[in-house]
C-alpha cells in the first residue's frame, strides 16, 4: 500500500484544532491540488472562498450551528458551484447560455466539479498531516451565508472545509460492507438482500459505539438514518436553487 | 512536496489504455479508498457499480458517445447517487423519509457524496500509476443507462470512471490562475476584474493549444465556453432527476 491509499484510508474527521494558521504555501498548495481534480469539458464550474475574517468565522460558525471549531480552526475554505464567470462570458462572447447554465445538468456539472475538488483539498491536506472535516452546516441558512461572502447569482456556497492542526485523536468509522457500496454490471435491488447486508453493517456499527462509549451507546446505522431522515431538513433548498439560477429548466 | 501531492498535481484524463484488466485486489483498494471519503452526516448516499460484462461495456461507450476507451479501459465504475436504500429503511423502520429524501437538499448531499468518494478512487488509481477519465457522457442517456444497470428509483448514474494502465502520454492542462478560482473573505464579482483575470488566462490557454498543435489551435478558454454553453445539452435531466425522486421539493 502505498502512501497516498494510506492517507485516504487513514482518515477521520478532526473537530478541534490547535491554535495554528496555516501558511500561505499551505493554502496555495491546498487550492492548486484541488484546481487540479478533472472538471467537466474543462468548465472549471466552481470557486473557493477562503474566510480569514475572524467576525466573519465567528458568523459562520453559528449559521452553521453553533461548530466552534469552524471559527478555531487553521483556515476555513468554502466550496461554492459557480456559473457566475459563464454567465459574463455569455455576455461577452454575445452568446446566449442562458438556457444552458440555468439547466438541472449543469447544476449537477458544477456541484461535481466543486465536490472533486474539494476532495483533492481534503487529501492534500490530510497528506501534509493536517486535520479536515467537511461542513455541511453553511447549507442550514445559505441566504446568511452568500450575503455574508457577498456571492452574485448563479453561485452557491455548498460546504465548508475547516483544515488545521489536529488537537484530537479520532477514530475511523467503519464505513459500509465492500459488497453493499459495490455492485457487479447491475444493480442488487431485491430488498431482502439489502435487508441482510444492512443487518450485518448494523451489527459492526452497534460494536464501534459499543467499543468507543464502554456499552453506553449501541445505536445502529439503519436506526440513525431513520432518525436523520424523518426530520425535514433544509427543505428552503429547491427554492434558494432556483433563486440563484440553477437547476430552473 | 509529498507523494500524493505530487500524484495529484500531476493528473491528466487518459484515454488509451493496454489490453490489462484491473485485478480484484486493485478494485477492492480502489473502492475502499472511495468509501473512506467524507460523507453528509455518515449518510453514505451513493453506490458504485463496476461493469465487466463485455456486451454491456461496449453498450455503455455507444451511449457515451461512442467513446470507445470506455469498453477498452482495465475497469469501468459508474457513481451514482442513491438514496434506494434509504428510501427501504423508511419502509423497515415504519417512519416517513419520503419528503426528506427527494429533497433538493439531499439530491445535493447524494451528489456531492458520490463526487468525494469518485474523488478518492481516481487518486487511489492514479496514485498506483494507472490512468483515469470521467465520463460525464453517460448523462446523455441516462434512461438507457439506468436501464442497462438495473437501477431502481432513488438511484441516479452520475458518471464514468474509467481507469486502467495508460498507453499514451497526455500533458498537464494548465487550470484557471490561483487568484481566479480562490476568493478571500469575499467573492469578487466585480467584472471587469474578473474580464482581466480571464483575459491572462485565455493567453495561457492559448500558449498551450499553440505549443501542443504546433500552431494549428489557438482557443481561448473563454471561447471555447461561449462555444460549448450555447448548446442546450441534456436538457431532459431535470424532468429525469425528479422521475427518479430526487430534487422534487
Amino acid at each position: 500500500m502505498n502512501e497516498t491509499i494510506e492517507t485516504m484510508l487513514n482518515h477521520r474527521s478532526v473537530r478541534k484544532f490547535k491554535d495554528e494558521k496555516l501558511t500561505l504555501e499551505q493554502i496555495q498548495v491546498i487550492v492548486e491540488s484541488a484546481q487540479m481534480a478533472s472538471t467537466s469539458s474543462f468548465i472549471q464550474a466552481y470557486s473557493i472562498i477562503g474566510v480569514t475574517d475572524p467576525e466573519k468565522k465567528k458568523k459562520l460558525a453559528a449559521l452553521a450551528g453553533g461548530q466552534d471549531y469552524v471559527a478555531e480552526s487553521g483556515h476555513f475554505f468554502v466550496f461554492c458551484a459557480d456559473l457566475y464567470r459563464h454567465s459574463l462570458i455569455g455576455k461577452w462572447e454575445n452568446t446566449d447560455v442562458e438556457d444552458s447554465i440555468t439547466s438541472m445538468e449543469k447544476f449537477m456539472v458544477s456541484v461535481i466539479d466543486a465536490s472533486l475538488a474539494a476532495q483533492n483539498a481534503a487529501v492534500a491536506a490530510e497528506s501534509m498531516g493536517l486535520g479536515i472535516c467537511y461542513i455541511g452546516g453553511i447549507r442550514n441558512h445559505l441566504d446568511e451565508v452568500s450575503e455574508l461572502l457577498e456571492t452574485p447569482s448563479h453561485v452557491i456556497p455548498l460546504f465548508g472545509l475547516t483544515v488545521g492542526v489536529p488537537d484530537q485523536e479520532t477514530a475511523v468509522k467503519p464505513r459500509m460492507p465492500f459488497q453493499s457500496i459495490y455492485h457487479e454490471n447491475s444493480y442488487r435491488y431485491d430488498e431482502q438482500v439489502v435487508k441482510t447486508e444492512l443487518d450485518e453493517y448494523d451489527e459492526a456499527i452497534s460494536a464501534y459505539y459499543h467499543g468507543r462509549t464502554s456499552g453506553k451507546r449501541t445505536d445502529k446505522w439503519t436506526g440513525q438514518m431513520a432518525n436523520m431522515l424523518e426530520k425535514k431538513n433544509r427543505m428552503y433548498m429547491k427554492e434558494f436553487v432556483e433563486g440563484k439560477n440553477f437547476a430552473k429548466k
